[in-house]
């Protein structure tokens, strides 16, 4: 089969590699239907992190199952999958607690962007749609195994409630997935930093009221403003740098929330701060596992519709074109069809 | 009247000081019934925090009204009340929003070791009891207006719910609070980290369950396999140390909750270790006004009796002494009658 390789940072390359098999009884095998390229993706594309050997890539996926492992009862081959980029087994203690992406078995995805893929904990991570979704859900189905239900997560994280304001730092595809999730979860008045006018405009599709194109102290001041002085109930915090962390923080009024899903880059927060701003913090990979069933029942029954946060649809085959956009903001998030 | 002053390190005298009038129409005059030391008065009294020019100590009280400004309906001359370090106007958005400790107008009490006392926010901060509660009572009610209100604050923050599972970082006299709140809070199982045996006994006394006395790595180890070896659903941070701070943080269970209410020094939360804990975190200056009409009422109805964690009282002219005991940790926290 086929299957992206990173070679070095800037280097992706798609390769003929052997086809996964089952290799553990609770796995599965699934044929790609789409899978996509992540802004964490770009880490090592753009030289930030560490390449090392060359090894696959991907973390994102919908396919239909081909084969699953002796121990895998709840999906069968043939249906069509939905699972999230942690997979987990669906019965330890933080499973049942709510976190999957915390699994004590957790594994996770880094083959996707390939024809054929090896799911393991398939039994706790696969959901099966009832038949399979018209091809036109694909897009939605796979940005909730990931962006949408990290941007879920962002919202839940960041204790979203009805009639609340919610910020949202960060206009990648996390980050208006978030405004999606803010949405849904009832926020009366959605905030957006961003100042990228497509980016723009799918953010006010999505339900953003306001948008603040300053950033830094500038930014929050402009928040401030729009927030009676003391700052927003929620902030969702969608980057992960130093810079958003700290916006995200002085963003949030005292008592509110501040929720932070993308993973941070150099990020420490000032203890004495935080006292006295009297928010709250909380982030993580997403459980996104724990999301999947309402998210997929969203899209079907067409409420939302993440999958417009793919603007640009390539072959798998260009798959270094759909790295370069990204990298040159070109795109905000690239569909790879095998 | 006679009040504390320090003046350097180790050097706290009670001095004849002028007779604190109503300087604003929100100000309130009480006459201290009983006053105390706090953990935190420690921090300037062994030269951690500079001193600077002598001035007045003590930030907890309770006591009878003895004036009160044009606006202040709410209490009346000769009522006994209870109110909070940290003053409140109770109108503001912050205290709208349940939190009066950051609010718009907030003044820190700074003068209370003494025999009369001048209460800024007077309307908004003080909760006078139904008559006159009896003496027996004071110390507990007392304990209402900083270290109880924290300790409840700390389980609040750190979400304790009935049925869980909670850890107390700290054995003052907030962390034995704190044990009392956790309890009262529904808390099943409550892990004491504490090596003084009559901290130890007081913890038991309050609702303790375990008791862990080793430290650092050892301690969050020991909690692990207390805790089915993911950690507890909630940690009450009562110290304010970057080594307490540590402990509190991987003692948690992913997607569990850290409260912290000691003011830190020197700490600094590492990002990435944070968002791969999924550990909530937030603290602050206690909250206390919102707590205080519940908190009075379980003290006066005999439920909790915080009053304990004074082991040693003295007549306010002995507040050198009061201190020493402390700073030498030969008393939890001293009790002082005017």
């Amino acid at each position: 089969m086929r299957g992206a390789v990173i070679h070095a940072p800037g280097d992706v390359r798609l390769e003929t590699l052997d086809d996964p098999k089952i290799l553990h009884p609770t796995d599965a095998v699934i044929r790609t239907a789409v899978t996509c390229v992540c802004g964490s993706d770009l880490w090592p594309y753009r030289g930030l992190e560490p390449v090392g050997d060359p090894h696959p890539m991907g973390h994102e996926y919908v396919g239909f199952v081909e084969e699953v492992g002796s121990e895998v009862t709840s999906v069968r081959p043939g249906q069509f999958v939905v699972g999230s980029f942690a997979t987990s087994d669906g019965t330890c203690a933080n499973c049942r607690n709510g976190f999957p992406s915390s699994c004590l078995n957790v594994e996770f995805m880094s083959t996707c962007q390939a024809e054929r893929v090896r799911i393991p904990n398939a039994q706790g991570t696969l959901v099966a749609t009832d038949g399979h979704p018209d091809r036109e859900l694909w897009p939605s189905l796979l940005a909730v195994s990931d962006v949408m239900g990290t941007g879920w997560w962002a919202a839940d994280a960041a204790e979203v409630r009805p009639g609340s304001t919610a910020v949202v730092v960060g206009d990648g595809a996390v980050g208006l997935c978030a405004v999606i999730a803010a949405k849904e979860q009832g926020a009366e008045r959605i905030i957006v930093m961003s100042r990228h006018e497509p980016r723009q405009r799918l953010a006010r599709e999505f339900g953003a009221t306001d948008l603040v194109t300053e950033r830094g102290d500038e930014g929050v001041a402009r928040i401030k403003e729009l927030t009676g002085g003391i700052g927003a109930d929620s902030v969702l915090e969608c980057v992960g740098t130093a810079e958003a962390m700290r916006q995200a923080l002085h963003a949030a009024r005292p008592g509110g929330n501040v929720g932070f899903v993308g993973v941070p880059h150099e990020v420490a927060v000032d203890g004495q701060e935080l006292f006295f701003s009297h928010v709250g913090l909380r982030g993580g990979p997403a459980p996104v596992r724990r999301y999947l069933p309402d998210l997929v029942q969203r899209v079907l029954a067409g409420r939302i519709d993440p999958g417009k946060v793919f603007d640009l649809t390539l072959p798998l085959d260009q798959i270094a074109e759909g790295y370069r956009a990204m990298d040159e903001r070109r795109a905000i998030k690239t569909l790879l069809t095998p």
